[in-house]
């Protein structure tokens, strides 16, 4: 059986291909060979409970397919903001809690990816002379450059510094040079793992209130680092969230949080039916059934993560300091090593091409996982 | 609970919602109140029958949640294509097959609303001094229009006749003047119902070799009607599918077949994990399982639709012809006659502006939906 490839062989329709498109390439999922551990996608290394999987069986068998889903996810709606205004606020003490989050606040997507692309078409208008754009730093989520790409929008990309820390100075002039529509930052950064400034995006979006300024926490479970407490002081600023690092990878759900006038620009573009009626119900229910049972395992991650990067810097490799479920390292002998590992069953992830060039970014998995890969190096 | 509106309040980022954006609303599904016949969004009227549902709950129990979908959807895939291939090709003889359809002819949507998107950016690059620009009859589906815009992409909307038929020589001269990317003809037509000339896909397929034809099918379970048999002959013809009307709206599946060179562009936009590993794992289970059932139920409603189209003749509405699962029927006091419909709990959908002023747009239901519709009447 096989997929679709690169599409050579279009005949008279070449040309209708816009420019860019044409010099891009499919985004490239791999298929896992048989494994001992899959450490290569940032997912989370337990699966469910039995009890929990067949009581969410049981739900789904309920859910009335031969009808749309629900357009609006009103019950999905509800679970969320709900417990997006249970968020901790520093400022204003320690039982203190984030002013309320409301319904018209949250757009829900098919996972981030959609939501990026909503985000580069609903505030793509170029300013003055200036064309089309957004920006991010790089390396970063390929998926910002790659949807910027589909819409037609040019995608500028800043460097980090060697070490991978932002440069934030690079930033503000870049930013000033090009105006972007929108700003992603990935705080903590894929495939990094490295957590910029947080404060930095607030003060993006007070100095430049007619960009986006997207603070993208798909990562939030293992860093523990939200823009939230500050969103409601600025207007332009998104927080992005996916519930697929916090073991709910195989459903599409993501959302952003924004005030209800940036939400109503991407209800526009949102297809209304973008999120299936098995992912709400699924959503609704782990997020009411297994929120702890989720936050637990996260933080044995975070704990796996400490001795994982501990265990490979003494073996001698370069470890970037990581707040997400995901450490990434950089050696001389990179696909040699890839190489050995995929022989021993373990999968992580190489990056061989551009300022990743050496890096391996591998997934912390559970302690078994983790014993594997390190037997295996 | 509110949901987001329509996005005033913009402050300084109003300048960056491009100016086509600006003027539209989003996609409005009402909420349906408690309904004695849901009879508004051509949904199939029948439910899974519950050993059924109890075997599919027990399927998607099983799957691994903390786990990226497939991104290439490969079990599905090799679902789709064994059963399109069994498609029977009338030019052939009683018996005769169409060429078999291979995986790398499809790609899946997160329902139709996604690939008709995908379709409007990959194939968006003006031709000559023309502005990237997608064509289609209207009133059709309303989607076309919206997605154009969202991509920033002009649409072009050639009138149907007063009689919901296709304007053949119009639409001649609208492709030959604007040269849109992609032409979208829904066989049959959604809201009307009309099933055109099937040929006429073909023959522009033909006629304009730079131009993307799409023969949307979203409604062939009910119409049997396709040009999968004539696609192999037509480089730049593209036949749409979605799971939608055939039982299964709950689930976000479509796909479109085609040469593997226009699959290759629009695997180029399409996200990776678009499909979720429920709704893959579900679609599997139903199109194994359920497929002759589901076939049985379209039979059903296909049956309804000439006994209802006939009740709503013999009591002196217009009644539209129909190929689809929903009769278009006009007079005079649409709005009335859909408030009496509704206060007795029978929901259709109302059209009060355009060239569908005064049309309603009934979904055939069960007989017992039926029977309270013309009650109610």
């Amino acid at each position: 059986m096989t997929v679709p490839g690169d599409g050579g062989g279009l005949g008279p329709l070449a040309e209708r291909v816009p420019e860019a498109l044409r010099r891009t390439a499919a985004y490239d999922v791999p298929v896992p060979p048989r494994l001992v551990a899959k450490l290569d996608a940032n997912e989370l290394p337990y699966t469910l409970p039995p009890e929990l999987r067949g009581e969410l069986g049981r739900a789904l068998a309920e859910v009335a397919l031969e009808r749309y889903p629900d357009a609006a996810a009103r019950r999905l709606r509800d679970i969320v903001t709900r417990q997006l205004s249970a968020t901790p606020d520093p400022a204003g003490g320690p039982d203190a809690r984030i002013a309320p989050i409301t319904g018209d606040q949250i757009v829900f997507g098919n996972g981030s990816d959609e939501l990026i692309a909503m985000l580069c078409s609903g505030f793509s208008a170029g300013r003055g002379d200036r064309p089309a754009s957004v920006l991010a730093p790089s390396p970063s989520f390929v998926y910002y450059r790659m949807s910027a790409i589909a819409r037609g929008v040019q995608p500028i990309e800043v460097p980090l510094t060697a070490a991978f820390e932002l440069d934030e100075p690079a930033m503000l002039r870049a930013i000033e040079h090009h105006r972007p529509g929108v700003v992603f930052l990935a705080l903590p950064n894929n495939p990094t793992g490295t957590m910029w400034r947080l404060g930095f995006a607030a003060e993006l979006a007070a100095r430049f209130p007619d960009t986006v300024i997207v603070s993208d926490e798909a990562y939030v479970a293992y860093s523990g680092a939200t823009s939230l407490p500050v969103l409601a002081r600025h207007p332009n600023l998104v927080v992005m969230r996916t519930l697929s690092k916090l073991g709910m990878a195989g459903l599409r759900v993501g959302f952003t949080v924004s005030t209800p006038a940036i939400a109503g620009v991407l209800e526009k573009l949102r297809p209304p039916y973008n999120l299936s009626s098995l992912d709400q119900r699924a959503a609704e229910f782990l997020l009411e059934h297994a929120t702890a049972w989720c936050a637990e395992r996260a933080a044995e991650v975070v704990a796996e993560r400490g001795r994982l990067a501990a265990a490979l810097a003494a073996r001698g490799l370069e470890v970037f300091p990581s707040e997400a479920n995901l450490i990434l390292i950089r050696t001389s002998g990179a696909r040699a090593l890839w190489q050995r590992l995929a022989a021993a069953g373990v999968l992580v992830r190489l990056f061989d091409a551009g300022p990743l060039a050496g890096c391996l970014r591998i997934t912390v998995g559970t302690p078994a996982d983790n014993a594997a890969l390190l037997a295996a190096l």
